[in-house]
């Protein structure tokens, strides 16, 4: 089989924790760990998220004097190098010699005509004091909205239109090899007017419709979204709150998710589960296997539900 | 022929300009138009420094309050997301569709027991007062070394021992893709003490000594260390100025060079030189095509010079 494995929240990082080096790569090891598990006899791509390290690299970009911040592309590559660093070295370790991991950088292109640059609506990095948020505003000419008594940062976070070198991605595959792609939702570029080159853009990627689209690009046979809760829940958080274990695409089009968290991971895996009559499980880092297995986390298809 | 190019100075950023993500796009930008036409009817592997990159990184990494500075591997992963991105980028737009661009991250092992660690040499970032130098080597635990009237933080290049995913890498060789890899000299890695896993180290390696090895590796058929001065010189700065035009590394191993500028270069060209019967060429970015075809450049060869 050939899967994708999305990887999310407490896979780079546990909830609450700063973000250093050392909590990243206790976390990434975590992951690892379950990872070398499924790479066993399954074709495998690692896709990433990198929504806390892009903020930190952002106001640390802004933080030296001098030098204008950086832009998102520029930061987002710089989250695909350390993310699939850390992910892939820790891998190699416990896969044998013989099995290579490789971790290509990937662009994504969208579509500077997408609604979501006239609306940014991703938050990134911590919440600010209005006046401190005032004031990079200001500087940078950086988007805020509220967020509890503060303001965090905004930007746009349109759809992944395509992801760039699929080629070399699928050659890797076919040698065998483990191939880390797409971190962060991908590198966020657009075409130029004449639509002869792409150049990069202010944005972010949400990395699970990326994977999604990744995942429908390689004819993958199934798309995992390993994340930081167990299943898709209905009534999350109330007393009535019940996990999803199988579901149709069409029985979740009638739901409605948080739209920064649950929300863009059940679209992904519906995009999925319809395009190509394939399923997507959302669950638990942990329990990646379990899902494989059709014993944990919640099976988004189309119909016919059975034990793989 | 099978080349490797390896970019340093000018290629990534104009001597004395300001490291802005401007600055260096405008760099690579003229960089890829040079790469462009020289990967026309070769095989192609680009190399990369990161010198002033990741000493910005490492400052960066020191101004966000509360989160102790990421160590140098991790920076120097950054630094190859970053810098293959824009240079992927630029050489995509300039080649055809169906030739593939892709970046590999690199890791490159190194001993621990390498000198270098306990002299480290290498400055990164600016130059700073001693007192606050004082300040940052207190805080951090950084080592500084004077520079002019200030001082520089130093630290440990040890020398390359062996480039990872050397698999992967000739698999995309193979379908024809220019390959981005081993950028900054590789992410700095070592062995365990039980010799089972791979860690990161605190250190930044050689770029020219790390693409060395690499063409070693690869049965390079010419290594081209693209640089701002259009060759090796003789008694560089002084009336008496020469350049070398054709030398072997036993001519070359008399001569003294700056330890941290063309004195790496010419070992790394003599090291190929050695070990292969072929040549590596020192010279300006802006003439790759006419080193290759010995018309430019410093050309460095055991023996029997003729135009290729």
């Amino acid at each position: 089989m050939r899967l994708i494995v999305a990887l999310g929240g407490n896979a780079l990082l546990r909830r609450g924790q700063l973000l250093s080096a050392d909590n990243q790569l206790a976390a990434i090891r975590r992951a690892a760990t379950q990872l070398a598990r499924v790479a066993e006899g399954h074709e495998l791509v690692i896709t990433h998220g990198n929504g806390p390290q892009v903020g930190l690299l952002a106001l640390q970009a802004a933080a030296y004097a001098g030098v204008p911040p950086y832009p998102l592309d520029v930061l987002g590559a710089e989250t695909e190098g350390m993310i699939g660093y850390l992910l892939e070295q820790e891998l190699a370790n416990l896969l044998p010699a013989s099995r290579s991991v490789a971790t290509l950088l990937s662009r994504v292109e969208v579509d500077l005509h997408d609604p979501a640059f006239d609306h940014p609506t991703k938050p990134i990095g911590p919440v600010f004091a209005a006046a401190q948020a005032g004031a990079l505003a200001a500087e940078h000419g950086w988007v805020f909205g509220p967020d509890g008594d503060g303001r965090r940062r905004l930007v746009a976070s349109p759809r992944p239109m395509r992801v760039t070198g699929l080629a070399p991605l699928q050659w890797l595959l076919a040698q065998g090899a483990v191939v880390i792609a797409a971190g962060g939702g991908g590198i966020p570029v657009a075409r130029s007017a004449d639509g002869r080159s792409l150049h990069g853009v202010e944005a972010v990627i949400d990395k699970d419709l990326c994977s999604s689209l990744l995942a429908r690009d390689l004819a993958a046979d199934a798309l995992i979204i390993a994340t930081d809760v167990s299943s898709v829940s209905l009534d999350w958080g109330l007393p009535t709150q019940r996990a999803l274990r199988q579901v149709t695409p069409q029985a979740l089009s009638g739901l409605a998710f948080a739209a920064g968290t649950m929300g863009p991971k059940v679209e992904a895996a519906c995009e999925f589960a319809l395009a190509t009559g394939r399923r997507a499980v959302i669950g638990s880092l942990d329990e990646i296997e379990a899902m494989l297995a059709g014993q944990a986390g919640t099976e988004v298809c189309v119909a016919n539900f059975s034990a793989p």
